[in-house]
């Protein structure tokens, strides 16, 4: 079968996993933990060589560390599948109940989304994510890894979807897909797939929005500011720069560029640029910043590049608005933070600021479905439709509209002979 | 200014507009209503000569019904005014809030999407809903209305826009274009817009959809289902599929397929047929259905198409599955009826039917905003995504996450210093 037939195998099928009870589901993540537990020596195996392979081709570093899924990372996705059992189900919730009228009422109620495509990067870890947060919320999986992990990626789909079907879950509830040229295919199944989730790189989630008609949730960039407000606690501001940048450079909600009330800039910088110095952070500042520390040069383009990497851009402002505004226009609307002991500066930050975070004193890196109590995240939404930030089990669910009646028509209304009364219940 | 570049000025002051009160925004709608009513010889007289060039251009009489504006439509569109300030305000809503530890608080709070393109067809009173309902959801709007309404509509928006500064509403917070080639540029805002709200047909839609990068809520055809089960009261059935049918049968929302269970067939469809016949409605069916009543052949097309006239195709179906996966095959996930006086099938097929909107025993035509009490709506979704089914003020707000902290490192969490405790308040 052809990716375009299988997909619409799932599709017609994906009712079968939409009337699956929390009961099954949750036992499927059940039997999906024991399987991996049970088989693990297998996994184990075919991810030695995949990591062999890659060390060969010498691949870098931080990918060969994501890559590597051993005692230690089964430990975490079996703790993750445990968590994700016990949180409530996603589907069936009443989100609207409302008399219409005496015999006619209305329920908005959660539903899965259908049939899910996401497209991970060579991470064996997001594939048991991926398809326990979509099991969990009734949806089909198409899932699509990086080829870095194409054995452990096998051996571990595997092991899940025969846990699946012995537990209960519909045939063709999921399918793997390896090659690079099957993504093409997939892209080309809008009649079929109900929504693409594309994982990695920028211009990659860029690529795939331009040639889809399929609905895409991605995120893009994170160029996630933090911009110390007139009135601040030094300490506090320092601390949170710090780790906003430092903490884990290679990752979306990591700090690019720091905005600097011009008041504080005095006091500030030289502090901080000593902090960042000492942990090789290199510092790109503009000409006012120059004035104050001595440090690299920012350009224009530095304050829309995600540098991913110990660098940080640091420009001072007037005023908040004028931080605002840079936000606004050389943000990627992801995650944003102020420091400052003003609350109403705050409020007006938090308002104005168009961005999925929008943080107080506090690290840019706490945004993260994990750290916001959501189980996991299928990945960080930095549109503003549907889901916008973490997007865990509530951002695979859509819902639908119930309507109960008794022979109710739409003429009694039209023609005056009975009224809406619209109460909610 | 070019369209892109009043697009953008737009853009930048739409946090303008995200930070006025719910008193501000009521207040700037109470100024339309007024002005509206001030002004109403003006637009009357402007909606005379589109209606009098509409005529000698010949466009057909249900586009001329659309097309009138006076004294009734102004009562309407004011009454709509006037039912709108007295809704609740959709920004600022907590929808989460949860402790994650001792000091570190996440919101998720409502918020405005920002910018907001809509097309749409040539009604002047949709220039009011929409307008109206940007405003009440602090959103940035972009209005092109049908060129047959240009003199209406801009009439319109000149006492709308005026009324809306009066009242302290920003500048720029709503303009108006007006050529079709206008909507070209438009499509190209993609850093400044965004979302496009396009209503008209069904190509129209597909061919925004497919010419813009901007996010698109649209809806396409409406292919509504009513089936027939086995266990109905056929009065019941014959009332909602009338009214289904021929309530007004020019909208998406009415229904296009009949399903009937092949045991109820033989005692519903003569009785239906000739209350069909009697409202003047071609039926068309398969074999089956001609084995017992005397009516048109339906073709295979017959079942993909929304006649959104007075003709209806007709099946018989084994059981409640082959109506389900027709109606997940043929239709277009719109609004779908089951009657029956079975419970657990209504259940089943509300469950497993695909749709924005599942109904039980009642007429689909009942799938619209107002009815479902959400004031107007600017469209009915068939997408899944962000907001499905008739769109209404919630669906012209996204949401934020505000996170309040204290200095909060992520560091102290992932070196073990600290522990997320994960507490809804």
């Amino acid at each position: 079968m052809t990716i375009k037939e299988q997909a619409a195998v799932m599709k017609l099928n994906s009712t079968k996993m939409a009337v699956t009870t929390l009961e099954e589901r949750n036992g499927a993540l059940t039997a999906i933990r024991e399987g991996l537990l049970a088989h693990k020596d297998e996994i184990f195996k075919a991810n030695k060589e995949d990591m062999e392979r890659a060390q060969e081709e010498g691949i870098a570093a931080p990918i060969l560390k994501r890559l590597k899924f051993q005692e230690e990372k089964l430990n975490e996705v079996v703790t993750g599948i445990s968590d994700l059992i016990g949180l409530p189900d996603p589907l069936g919730k009443e989100q609207l109940k409302r008399e219409l009228d005496t015999d006619l009422l209305l329920v908005r109620k959660s539903c899965p989304i259908g049939v899910i495509g996401v497209i991970f990067e060579a991470r064996p870890d997001a594939m048991v994510q991926i398809a326990s947060l979509c099991i969990k919320s009734g949806n089909c999986a198409i899932l699509k890894g990086g080829s870095e992990a194409m054995k452990t990626n096998k051996t571990i789909f595997k092991v899940i979807y025969q846990a699946a079907l012995d537990a209960g879950m519909p045939e063709n509830c999921m399918f793997q897909i390896e090659a690079r040229s099957d993504i093409t295919e997939l892209l080309e199944c809008h009649e079929s797939v109900d929504l693409l989730i594309p994982r990695g790189s920028n211009s990659f989630v860029q690529y795939i929005m331009e040639h889809t008609k399929i609905a895409v949730m991605g995120h893009a960039d994170g160029i996630c500011h933090v911009y110390a407000d007139r009135t601040l606690d030094l300490d506090k501001a320092i601390r949170v720069i710090l780790d906003s940048k430092t903490q884990y450079t290679a990752v979306c909600n990591a700090a690019e560029t720091l905005l600097v009330h011009k008041d504080i800039a005095g006091e500030l910088l030289p502090k901080l640029n000593e902090a960042l110095c000492a942990k090789g952070v290199e510092v790109r500042g503009t000409k006012e910043v120059q004035e104050i520390v001595t440090c690299e040069a920012a350009s224009e383009e530095d304050f829309s590049t995600e540098y991913l990497d110990l660098i940080i851009s640091v420009k001072t402002v007037e005023n908040i608005w004028e931080a605002i505004e840079h936000i606004n226009k050389y943000g990627s609307h992801h995650t944003d933070c102020i420091i400052t002991e003003d609350g109403e500066a705050a409020q007006t930050f938090m308002k104005c600021v168009d961005s999925a975070g929008v943080y107080h004193n506090c690290s840019t890196r706490f945004a993260d479905g994990y750290r916001y109590g959501f189980g996991a995240e299928v990945g960080i939404s930095t549109g503003k439709l549907h889901a916008r930030g973490p997007v865990g089990l509530e951002g695979l669910c859509t819902y639908k509209y119930e309507l109960f009646g008794n022979g109710n028509i739409v003429a009694d209304y039209a023609e005056g002979r009975k009224q809406f009364h619209f109460k909610d219940i």
